[in-house]
């Protein structure tokens, strides 16, 4: 059984052994406006402390309501905020594609581009702030483990970090310790989706995530929702080890 | 001892043996100018053909100079050379960064920016060449054994990858590699140098390359230079491994 209490303190022992052990100043966390950004968030600032944290919201054609709920998070947790635009960047980058005879309008539409650069953000941000703070700052990472499971995430993108604090905790654990961490409820229980594609994660999965957390469990679930979700799973094993030649020794 | 001609063979049975099983069609690489990205065209086109290769230069305030062996390259071993400038997607990041007041302009700097922006361009190529040959494209990583061992890479950056071939060799072996298949003399002895600093890659690390292969290989060399290069392995572990939370089971 998921102790709900004992795992969050926990987890906030995991990030203040590792910032002592590496002498890690602050951390840089990317605040989407969905829940487990918001967990991770609440998590580090009782771990570090708000003071330690940077918070970014990097909108890119999207939807103002997102960046509200970020607010709501960091107002709750007492953070900084910043706001990063990354619409002119993206658009100044398929200009450039676009030249490219080769390629037509139509043909470009790579979904993964916005998280890359997102991460390219929260990289560059955690260095700008490492010399103007003299202390190191990393980059957090938000991902649960029903996203890993079926590799619902961008190789090179999220999946980028310096430490992952939610990796191991399904979507309903993740749930849990936000309700410990009193997240706002607006946030923690709305419905998770990319923020990109303008549907649901579910909607894209084809599956739950009470089902996907079934499967890692071993628990009970349909034959052909279990081959499906089995299935998502194998196919991602290229985003976790990339193939690699070696010489026989 | 490194047989040249027999592990030349094996990396290119290498390649077909993973394109066959994953039933890919074809290879995006970023071809800088110098020798990794050179060996690794010239052993793709041997292994899958030089049509289904799309090379690609992704100048970002360049010389003109890398561009040129760039095409050496391409001319040598055939295959189609495209350039998407990253000068404009740069300087308006940078522009939006610095509109945040609590940045001034001379904290910016943060070298690894390029080599993410690149790997972001090299998986939107290969999504875009996906959909328009109608076979999966893939991003080759370019990568040595030597440059890994110390850490000299960006993580979320070069880093990234779907297949790496020269992972396991060091720099010499890679030049010797480079030899059988005849990649250009003026790429393939050219110093070694990231392209981005003005710097050469040793005067970077501040140790050698062929001391880096002697650590690599156990064999001797200096204390003072062995510790060195093993505090910078050492150092670069977090770059590999992502601290991770886990629940006791």
């Amino acid at each position: 059984m998921f102790n709900k209490e004992e795992q969050t303190r926990k987890i906030i022992e995991f990030i203040q052994d590792y910032f002592q052990k590496c002498h890690l100043g602050g951390v840089v966390i990317g605040i989407s406006g969905g829940k487990d950004s918001a967990v991770v968030a609440a998590l580090f600032a009782k771990a570090i402390g708000e003071e330690n944290i940077l918070g970014v919201t990097m909108p890119c054609h999207s939807k103002e309501e997102d960046k509200e709920d970020a607010k709501l998070i960091a107002d709750t947790y007492h953070f900084p905020l910043i706001n990063v635009d990354l619409t002119k960047t993206y658009d100044t980058f398929h200009e450039e594609v676009e030249k490219l005879s080769e390629f037509t309008k139509s043909e470009d539409s790579d979904i993964n581009l916005k998280p890359r650069l997102r991460m390219s953000t929260l990289y560059y941000l955690a260095q700008m702030m490492s010399k103007k703070e003299h202390k190191t700052y990393i980059v957090a990472g938000t991902g649960n483990k029903c996203e890993e499971y079926v590799g619902y995430f961008t190789k090179g993108g999220d999946s980028v970090s310096d430490i992952k604090v939610l990796a191991d905790l399904t979507v309903e654990e993740v749930i849990q310790v936000g309700e410990v961490l009193k997240v706002p409820e607006k946030v923690l229980y709305k419905t998770p989706s990319d923020g990109l594609s303008g549907k649901s994660d579910e909607d894209k999965l084809g599956v739950t995530y009470k089902d996907i957390a079934k499967v890692i469990h071993q628990e009970e679930v349909a034959e052909e929702v279990k081959e499906k979700i089995e299935a998502m799973h194998k196919n991602c094993e290229h985003k976790f080890h990339i193939p690699t030649y070696f010489q026989d020794k």
